[in-house]
């Protein structure tokens, strides 16, 4: 089996930002390449959800291409809800593992503030399956993690402060990172306290509306963090079709899938970004990641074993939660933060950190990638 | 290098459809399915351009994967203009060949029917670069096309009439095609006499709305059609930019890798689909694909050398001015009319089609695919 690497990464400032998604695009894809060492790139492909309808643009993978001068290399945009980099960066690994390309640029962006809230609010529901009764009757994202959220306190006894110690973890971690959008301290109280969003959750349980993008450079050999691993696995899209409330499937089997290649476990990873669009997933995902027993999440927290001094140190980057999480630059977001701890150059950096994992979800579970880094030479 | 084949085909009748884009999707593929012998299908992928705008649908890969019952597979949706079922089918073909995945369902749809005007025209300018002058001011592509349609006869010497017999040759194909969106008899006179959308393209020399949904199993090995080879391109989403506006770079770069690639040249080509999405397309394209000099296609035109009897019959499905253009569709349905041409089932077959050649164009040159066939066992 060939290596492949990441030799190159960038990304811009997450929040509110009076800029178009072709100019953040290329900030962030300008910074990888020059961290590459501007090499000869092969081909683009771009992680997206919604352009369309939030910025009014498709054609991403060749606007960008074509602004950046790559010639006319081969490019496209990859979708798939929240994963969308996540999928975006798995084909581009696939093909460079395969031999198709030796160079690849891939990048992830979404320009998602500025519109009034029923906009968002309908692209966001565009990752439901929306030829269903469901989001035609009224199902949202905060709703369907909401419901997941009492289920979980009803079946295995957690707070609403447990929900709130995953949001506080998160934020101490954003302060720490230069791109994050909230960086403000704040307390497990006033975060109990906040406006409620959809019962349990509140506003600090709830990723925000962001704007921004992220970029990384892959190529074959072993000059930089390696990747060691791709799984992705699919799951239902629809809320009535789900088998187990407290069980994301796609983020267990995509997880499954990426141990197994790498011929590791959970207990091998030092470091993780997983997928916390709300704070009850995040509980869900470190169990389905297989950090912590089913049900067993929620004392994780309470024990503080999710972060530094604990067992695995969790969205050291601030997560989506507190970093931001515009769409489409989550997935690569997320391989940023995997790749700077690696590097020994991140916000929040964890010592002696040598193997790394990045969870990336789409929908209410339609779509899961999940991927495993090493440090170079380790 | 190890041979990757289509064995199944699925395709609606293209068309004004009551039904939605995932009821679509799901009959082509199981049309597909069902022919290829319901193969267990380790990957999905679909091509789609602006389903969150036109549809009120994002994450396509993950709705086809759970209503078709194909379990926790890997799917995404794949965009790149009118491209995007091309795209779609490469990746898929370049994941096959490597080993990645052994059996892949790759399907494209569009729902563009049933919405006013504005919001469609809208939706179709997604596929320029909107971060630019050139859609606010005005531009669409019938004007982007029509632009080259002037400056060609300018060039060239061809007249209005070359024109009206691309659509004429087109709608005479398209009659014998039972999922054809336009059937009935014209005439050159009514072709040249039909309404001006925009000088000097009128209504025949357009590709219309269109809804439909098209499907492909593919898989290693040699039983079926096989796939020799795929080409791909990139070229500028900006008018301003083009070089020459009678040379469509990513067509002709697509078309020399994909016959560099299966070694072989335009003279080999026994049958070929390819991007009408506006008479005057056709015209280019045949000179792009090297199938006549640049600046003569309309005297093949004139001679009928694209037709059966001539030199290589062009669109033998109808092409999108005829047939339809459901957008996400098109790079599969231009698939499934070569591999029915290379297995004899073919409306308007071609005597003795041994290879077959589609080209697939995105935007106003964004993105080109261009892939080649061959008869099982030629």
């Amino acid at each position: 089996m060939s290596s492949v690497s990441v030799i190159g990464r960038g990304i811009t400032t997450f929040g509110k930002k009076d800029e178009s998604i072709k100019s953040m695009l290329i900030k962030a894809c300008r910074e990888a390449l020059l961290e590459a060492g501007r090499p000869n790139v092969d081909a683009v492909f771009v992680g997206n959800f919604a352009s369309g309808s939030l910025a009014n643009q498709e054609i991403l993978g060749s606007v960008l291409t074509n602004e950046l001068g790559l010639g006319n290399v081969p490019s496209v945009k990859m979708e798939g809800a929240c994963a969308s980099g996540g999928l975006a960066f798995r084909q581009a690994y696939q093909l460079v593992k395969a031999g198709e390309y030796k160079t690849v640029l891939v990048a992830g962006a979404e320009k998602m503030t500025g519109l009034d809230t029923e906009t968002v609010t309908n692209a966001i529901n565009l990752a439901m399956d929306n030829d269903s009764n469901e989001g035609s009757t009224g199902l949202t994202f905060p709703g369907f993690f909401g419901v997941l959220a009492n289920r979980y306190m009803y079946e295995y006894g957690a707070e609403k402060r447990h929900l709130a110690m995953v949001a506080l973890k998160n934020r101490e971690y954003a302060i720490a990172n230069p791109i994050a959008q909230f960086r403000k301290e704040t307390s497990l109280e006033e975060i109990i306290n906040s406006r409620l969003i959809t019962d349990p959750l509140g506003l600090f349980d709830c990723s925000p509306i962001s704007d921004g993008a992220a970029a990384v450079v892959i190529q074959k050999g072993q000059n930089g963090v390696e990747i060691l691993s791709s799984g992705q696995a699919s799951g239902t899209p629809l809320m009535q079709e789900v088998e187990d409330l407290l069980h994301i499937s796609a983020t267990y089997e995509s997880a499954q899938k990426a141990y197994e290649a790498a011929g590791l476990g959970p207990k091998d990873i030092d470091v993780v970004e997983l997928h916390d669009c709300f704070s009850m997933t995040e509980i869900i995902a470190i169990e389905e990641l297989g950090f912590f027993e089913k049900g067993k999440g929620w004392e994780a927290l309470e024990a503080g074993l999710t972060k530094h001094g604990g067992i695995i140190p969790v969205n050291t980057s601030g997560g989506l939660l507190s970093k931001g999480h515009p769409i489409g630059a989550t997935g690569i977001a997320q391989i940023v933060q995997i790749v700077d701890q690696l590097n020994e150059k991140a916000a929040n950096q964890v010592e002696n950190a040598r193997i790394g994992l990045a969870q990336n979800l789409g929908g209410t579970g339609a779509y899961s990638t999940v991927h495993i880094f090493r440090k170079k030479g380790a």
